[in-house]
């Protein structure tokens, strides 16, 4: 059975300006890989209502599973939890749970319970929270989309509380060798490696350190043996 | 009149697989906020054939200029090019004027022309080159959409022969406060602030630093003395 499918959606006009790098897909992608969820596809729009809503939609609809990162708290451009209900033609409002869970954390704080912060308690009708052991507001999921903050120490949190709850596949296993050849030179060998060995992903990464061309060769799939025999293979198409 | 807009398609298994963290987002998002082009929509596909064809229709067909990183080096798993001819509806085959460009270079240096080599000199019908002073192998544009090469070196400098040519607009400006309050306490305050100036973009992105709560606080637009307007108003909204 193939592994099933994933995509992730990055909220926020930060990102899109240049000012701040993302680090979530990064993380993300990494640990769905170590689950066995393949990540096809990732989109980073704009905290734009039209455009997060069409991005849900269409994600959700093509993958099995997805993830959202960004647009959660309790400013004004945060609004991808109206985003998500409207997406998917449900309400949204002040949750109890919610609202508990953050009334308890703030009361134990002495920190002011503001209309602003109740909009983190907002959670789309029907959806199930995610933990933020974090900072306690949580994320939610809502049919196959989970929504989480974009802190990438909140984020990172929350990632650990949903992907126990999925079913994942066979992990990915890679190997990789770098070769310090020019990729012109290690094309055409790789070329008939990857014909012969059709169940595994071979792909080549080029750099160049100093003036010296090379590239790094990665074999990815799921089965571990298939991949160490193709290793083998590809270093002594190119010896040291 | 409003700037142009943009979208950015990143090609690689490298990156959707968490083996490689992607450069060429955050560099290009930056420059194409100097020149005034707004980066609306970034999507991260694999190498696969379909998901690059139907990225490219979607993208060209939304947005004024498209710019797409990877896959267009020599190995068996660089297909870009022939994707983005296909999505165009375009032939594709060696052509001269790239040929030489490479043969020249290789000449030079005495590396050998192979079948391999040669596929970095296939070019869809009526594209334009892109310059690479970096390793000579051309990039290039197809209507509105501008390939570029994956190598962050080699994508930077693509990058900066190609943005020359495009029709800016006015650049995004932007100023940050960091305000050392939560969120939740910024929030009512800001919404008020962001619905005064609704010509700026105003953002708010927390972070936490030893249990310490805080946001940056980030004005953006084309008009500098708006922004500075606001950020001084933002200023005496929260004294230090």
């Amino acid at each position: 059975m193939p592994n099933p499918t994933a995509a992730m959606l990055v909220i926020g006009d930060e990102i899109l300006s240049g000012r701040t790098r993302d680090a979530n897909m990064y993380h993300l992608a990494g640990e769905l890989t170590k689950v066995g969820i393949d990540l096809k596809e990732v989109r980073v729009v704009s905290d734009d209502a039209a455009a997060i809503i069409a991005a849900v939609t269409a994600l959700s609809g093509a993958y099995d599973e997805v993830f959202t990162s960004g647009g959660i708290g309790p400013t004004h451009d945060d609004i991808t939890a109206d985003c998500v209900a409207q997406a998917f033609g449900r309400g949204i409002d002040i949750r109890d749970d919610a609202r508990t869970l953050l009334s308890d954390h703030w009361n134990a704080r002495g920190v002011e319970i503001t209309e602003a912060r109740l909009r983190m308690a907002r959670i789309p009708e029907g959806a199930t929270l995610i933990d933020n052991p974090v900072s306690i507001a949580p994320g939610f999921t809502v049919e196959n989309v989970h929504v989480m903050a974009g802190v990438p120490s909140v984020f990172e949190a929350m990632v650990a509380s949903t992907l126990p709850k999925l079913t994942g596949g066979q992990p990915l296993l890679s190997q990789s060798l770098r070769i310090d050849r020019g990729e012109g030179e290690i094309a055409g060998p790789l070329r008939k490696l990857a014909e012969e060995y059709t169940d595994l992903s071979i792909g080549s990464y080029p750099y160049q350190r100093d003036g010296v061309y090379g590239a790094n060769i990665v074999i990815r799939g799921t089965d571990g043996a298939r991949i160490s025999e193709a290793m083998t293979r590809l270093a002594a198409l190119f010896p040291a």
